[in-house]
């Protein structure tokens, strides 16, 4: 049930010394955690997030989404970055198995896409989340504006109200000035959990359990998480040992790392991944660029940089244990293609080869790598993914040397836009 | 109607001076191109592709298409890598207007994938196109056998057949013979045209007039490119303008390239031209690694990295110019957010503004970046853009030393892998 974690691969490069030498520096960043005393204290609400989330709120959401579900044929989730990237992760992780088909607006100002996303929902009831801290983000406000006007087209007021759920500032900001003014229901961001953490908060959990995904599922998931990497043991913690990997071979020259995925329902897990790494650790002229592949696909491509190209890049593996549907391969006649040597085999176990004969290749071809594997895809496992990501790059931001829950950056596009947009 | 190419935000980095220098080996280039006597030359067939597809075969393609869309309900295109991508990329680019829906095989071993596929399309009636020069890589010659027994339990033999069309090489390997014994429509992919470089080929030609693209246009824009990127007028030819900006900001330092787009629709023409860069340029210890952004979802995330993060990358924005639709923005009585100072305007508006505002930002927080622009996202335009990046790429891949036409190190998984699967 735990994520396994594998660094065979990292040998010749990483060694067990290494690892060593570092321990004092996880030690510290592990008790700068704990202790709520490091740079950016003020927003580690994610860390006993999952314990702290009642069985109650869950079933209320549950209750709630059991209405909605029955009144809707589709759900549109507002929200840019974090308040998107971690619900699409979790519906596509599971497989879109969701009860009530989610759709995305406001992770792009595309006028095709929205357009394109209200023509074919215009004869649907539909059912709006709106997801902003402030409120006053350009994405997620303008789409909200143009989703608002939709609505009112198809439903009068009192249903309009039913029909928009809000996800904010519990205090401030405009979307909370909103929802008091029209009495939408809401539900609050907590001010200690950063956007690219919040997967957990309500800006994940209302989305998704509107969809019909498993959230109770996703909230145990992460709750075991909480407790196996909380320990300070290094060699039982598999978070710490990721943490204190990629720092390694950052200070070794490895500028960049790519995850890599032989399974297409995580090609979104990556999205949230970078975004959680990308944000936490890229400031100050540091931290890894984090990019990603879809295997085998990049195999006839990418692979071929990754085996020969500029030697500054490690390889993380996203494996999953047992897939979910049975594909047998045929046996044929004549064995013209040579694979009569699978007939009978089961797809995934190809695709395991598959990733046994990369990692081996890559390796060889110097690129050191290492492999987190999940039993299987449902949410409870997406919880559990999230969390181990979110505590590794908690102590991987503090080996670094920076803030790893602040976002300075982000702010000069945002200053120039609302310059050039004429906002004040 | 030309791709317009921008490099003023590569003031302080790369000086016209520079580029200066460099023209006598971007002239050798071209030199070694038109001659066909450079590395790779027997793989040079792209370079006028375009104008040697005869209006003939276009016809005939879409005489076959009209016959194959009131037979069927859905194709399926099996491929991988360079046989997937550019058919993707230029389904979605032009924005899923296909008379017949498109699904997409071979391009991952995952059991769940090819199974909820497979199971999403029992009821309808199904043509398959099947895309390897061989016929013996593993993820399309897999799927291949799973979809024919899947037709077999659909279709009697005759019906069958009508039902197959095969993209393989002309006269040897495994399909080919597959071809020959069964009787099934085929067409050629030319010895001359790497995969990567194939979208122009059958390859591509073949799945999109099916689907109900118009490759008409395609090859228009290509021919039109053609004829502009073989100039050799520095001043004029913003392939070879592209190709030698980035070797020059290689040359400094630079190790990744992001291409960013603010519009969804060019996701996957993204993913193909990381396939084009990486598999091209990766070799030898050389090469930059391309990644790609999504925005503006990651200007909220990865944007921190881009705007202070080491300072090892570039960024490639791809814009449009023109969007299909017009989405205005409604006016709101109280002002709560703040945004009624674009109210009245059309959303593209406000994401240009986002562009030019992200464009300033990463160039003050010392990211270069350059900006390629095609008028409108039809398929005239994806022709123009491929063949702008194919020919960027082969004079980019002879500055920095690399045969651009070879893929030495793709084999090396695949033969681990033959080997793990007890494949001769």
């Amino acid at each position: 049930m735990s994520i396994a974690f594998n660094q065979d691969n990292l040998k010749g490069f990483v060694e067990k010394k290494d690892f060593a030498k570092i321990l004092p520096q996880i030690q510290k960043a592990h008790e700068l955690l704990e202790s709520k005393s490091g740079p950016g204290k003020e927003f580690l609400g994610w860390m006993d997030l999952p314990s702290r989330i009642s069985d109650g709120f869950i079933h209320d959401l549950q209750q709630l989404a059991k209405e909605i579900q029955e009144s809707s044929d589709a759900l549109i989730s507002i929200g840019v970055g974090g308040s998107y990237l971690g619900i699409r992760s979790t519906v596509e992780f599971v497989g879109g198995k969701e009860k009530l088909p989610i759709y995305y607006a406001g992770h792009n100002i595309s006028a095709d896409y929205l357009y394109n996303l209200l023509e074919s929902l215009k004869d649907k009831r539909v059912t709006v989340v709106m997801i902003s801290k402030s409120g006053t983000t350009t994405e997620p406000a303008i789409a909200f504006r143009v989703v608002k006007e939709f609505l009112q087209k198809k439903y009068k007021e009192l249903e309009l109200k039913k029909r928009i759920l809000c996800v904010s500032d519990g205090k401030k900001g405009a979307l909370k000035r909103i929802v008091d003014k029209m009495g939408y229901r809401s539900f609050v961001i907590p001010d200690d959990v950063g956007g690219r953490f919040s997967v957990l908060t309500p800006v994940g959990l209302v989305p998704l359990a509107m969809a019909g995904v498993d959230i109770k599922g996703m909230v145990e998931g992460a709750r075991k998480a909480q407790a196996e990497y909380s320990k300070i043991d290094f060699g039982k913690n598999a978070a710490y040992q990721y943490a204190a990997a990629r720092y390694l071979l950052y200070k070794k020259g490895k500028m960049i790392e790519v995850l890599s995925s032989f399974y297409p329902n995580m090609f979104y897990i990556a999205e949230w991944w970078k975004q959680l790494f990308g944000e936490s650790e890229g400031k100050n002229g540091k931290g890894i660029f984090p990019a990603s592949l879809i295997l085998s696909t990049d195999l006839h491509s990418m692979g071929q940089l990754m085996q020969d190209g500029q030697r500054n890049l490690f390889e993380t593996f996203l494996m999953i244990d047992k897939a979910e549907h049975q594909v047998l391969i045929p046996k044929e006649e004549e064995d013209l293609d040579g694979f009569n040597c699978v007939a009978g085999k089961d797809l995934d176990f190809v695709n395991k080869q598959a990733y046994r004969a990369t990692a081996m290749a890559h390796r060889e071809g110097r690129v050191p790598n290492m492999t987190i594997s999940v039993c299987q895809a449902d949410s409870f496992h997406a919880g559990q993914l999230y969390y181990f990501f979110e505590k590794a790059v908690a102590v991987s931001g503090y080996l670094l040397g920076v803030n790893p829950f602040d976002q300075p950056g982000v702010e000069a596009y945002k200053t120039k836009m609302f310059k050039l947009l004429g906002k004040s």
